[in-house]
């Protein structure tokens, strides 16, 4: 290899965070964030007609491009494994499941080049979407709020468990009054639950609801019990933020004694 | 009887729980909630013609296997119940609620096999998927849940009290300006009440809602109220979880001073 | 007049919550609230005509009765009044509020029976269903979590001001790209605040929503903002109730101290 | 000039806030803010054709009044703007954003009288409505509860980075499986995201929705987010307020202390 170990050695403290010794990040991971953000942008604007149309080859050039740049990042990043102590070789590294992800998005994309049935294509543009997913290594404060919320993972659970058996109740019942009348829409409790999850979501779309007197009185009893359901998580995630700011100041406090 | 005191006495143990020194289900317990959970999912997917359709047999045997099996369960919880102290003899643990409401699931679904109307098809397959509630005994912490919100039932009963003066007002409200412009939507109180509990949810579904200038002012006064009836009970539960995490510190710091 | 003065005073006590010593309503209130809450239910169910036709009569006996009960009960009240020292005359009782309100309801109502258009009839019977609010009076509850959010108006009227700025920037924004494509709907901003409204309160009935690419932009942020719009009373409310419950805690303690 | 500097002083006291030792609002800018209330109550009603039309005059003799006031306002503000030493020139007052907002606005309603075209007129009409800016200058209110909500703008900023992430990847998935089906809302991933913001802020219009079932089961997991997407900023909110509040305590006490 022409490259000396210091290049690899350098444009791996570029490449992984945790060998870089300051804070943020690094000039050629701000490039790479910036240019997974406009590959998203691109990708989400592609899927429009009225936007693409006439464009086509525009584009297809666009992404070929990003394929060769994330490409050759991803190149860059297994050279530069052995680097981190954690990587003991460099197919240790590509069976990480980020380097797996990036890998398979890169083979997908570039095998959907070939094969363009209308689902493979629309596939393909999501999962050039879905590239959205690489910047969540990059972020502590994310992973930070996940912990808030971590835990207080039992209790979100219950929310969980009782927004299930309120879903399976609230279908049963309406299937029970209204799949007379209104086979299509709650002629089986699966169908009832897409009524039920719009209305104990206070989505409400409209598309579906009960007709019957006994129906609609049901109906109401859920569409209250959907404030509970919205109410009970927000109550605990509330105490939850409230119990880190609270430790924050006394962990300060403590500090200033010691 | 054939079987020894003893083995009576083992089973008693894996089916009582309080009669178990230790944490957790049981291994004949698990077996259950999972033969509960399984009955369920089948319940449900039964009622979707697309999925039942031309298998009607194959479902029909699945259940009276479950009925055969939680027979003998029902069967075998009586027979060991006289084990623990608290009830003085089989009728008494009989005429519990938790093994009334076995009982008398039991007895509807096999009766449902001999009358065939549509309607009681539905309740008894509905009845199947409220097996649900009998998960409720096994679940010590949806009661440690229930037992926070129940400490604060005062308050969320003002709620609810608030919830239905507002429905009650805005529901004659909007009779009086809309019943004769919409009479088959607003002609009366109790119709005005499904939109009125639809708005106040923020559920919105749309298949009813104001014409007149009157009755839009009335319905965005309603829909602000609404806002009020999501932000009550929220702020009371927040409250109510974020005091129980507090007291569950409490307790921990003066247990170690302890 | 023939009663002593001794039957007035008890009576006083039964019918005035202020010169009881118990706790709880009296026996002639615990009546009353019952025969409100009865005139309540009928009132309402009176409004459908598929429960009334035909029992046209019958309601009408019972609305006689109920207005003699409560013509009686209003007379009672001001004769009794003057044993309450905070009544210097009959005449003072009478001009109180929510004396004058018990009978304007009744002589309304009265009134109601001789003229009959639709609209009057209608008003009558809305008139009866408000008798809920002579239930306030009885509930000391309800006065004192009006107290704890009367102790957080400030901020609460901080959230309606923000509320209507959103309502009145996002109706102007709409009026102004879609006024031309929907006329009816966006036509003017106090239109495009019917959309507004159900918009921000996420009701979103779906009789009007944006049709331009522009609108749908300007909807969607409005609709963001929504979220805002309930987590900021929620949180408001939450941080009340908190508080509310903290307080009586340290007065507790403090009790105890002392 | 004929007036004396002390009128000049005087008026400077009246018309900026930060000259004036008294708390409140100065009589002159009392009148400002309730002229402002006043115009932009016009201009909403004068957009409702049904209310405009034949009084167009009207209208437009009380819109030149106010164009009339609000100039001389304007001209007067700047006048008096050297007493306070922030300015050290006219010029610089006039360059401040809030003063520049004032001239923008009185300029583009003066033009707008002149190129009538319906978009440039309504553009100018929502203008009018925009003075409501103008009141946050006079308000602290708003300025403290900003304050409040800044000290947590980092968590607020997570909880806006969630809902965009939420927001893709559901218009992705929604885009997958409807697109073939309804081409007009779900043909592309932008079409799909009006859908996927009315559930996610659980709008619900209705307008669109999914109709196969992956479409039905991708939705509902979107909804559910939704719920989530309430909470967050809900929680961060409530424990911003409670420790505002708890702040606000504390310093009181310690006050005491001291």
């Amino acid at each position: 290899m022409l490259t000396s170990p210091s290049l690899r050695r350098r444009l791996a403290t570029q490449l992984d965070p945790s060998l870089r010794d300051q804070e943020g990040l690094s000039g050629i991971n701000l490039v790479v964030v910036i240019l997974i953000l406009a590959s998203l942008f691109l990708a989400i604007i592609e899927t429009e007609p009225t936007i693409s149309d006439g464009h086509e080859s525009l584009f297809w050039s666009i992404e070929v491009a990003f394929i060769m740049v994330f490409g050759v990042e991803y190149l860059a990043r297994v050279w530069v494994s052995i680097e981190n102590p954690e990587n003991s070789s460099r197919w240790r590294y590509m069976l990480r499941p980020h380097a797996l992800l990036d890998l398979f998005t890169l083979v997908i994309i570039i095998l959907s080049t070939f094969g363009a049935s209308a689902f493979l294509l629309r596939l393909a543009r999501v999962l050039r979407v879905l590239r959205i997913a690489r910047l969540g290594g990059y972020s502590t404060a994310i992973n930070l709020m996940l912990g808030a919320v971590k835990k207080r993972r039992f209790e979100l659970n219950i929310s969980i468990v009782a927004a299930f058996v309120l879903l399976i109740i609230s279908s049963s019942l309406l299937y029970l009054v209204e799949a007379h009348h209104q086979p299509e829409s709650f002629g089986s409790i699966p169908r009832a639950m897409w009524w039920s999850i719009a209305t104990l979501t206070t989505v409400g779309y409209g598309d579906v609801y009960p007709i019957t007197v006994l129906g609609k009185v049901f109906a109401a009893f859920t569409a209250l019990s959907g404030i509970g359901l919205i109410a009970l998580p927000t109550g605990i995630l509330a105490a939850a933020v409230s119990e880190a700011i609270q430790e924050g100041k006394n962990k300060t406090k403590s500090d200033k004694i010691d």
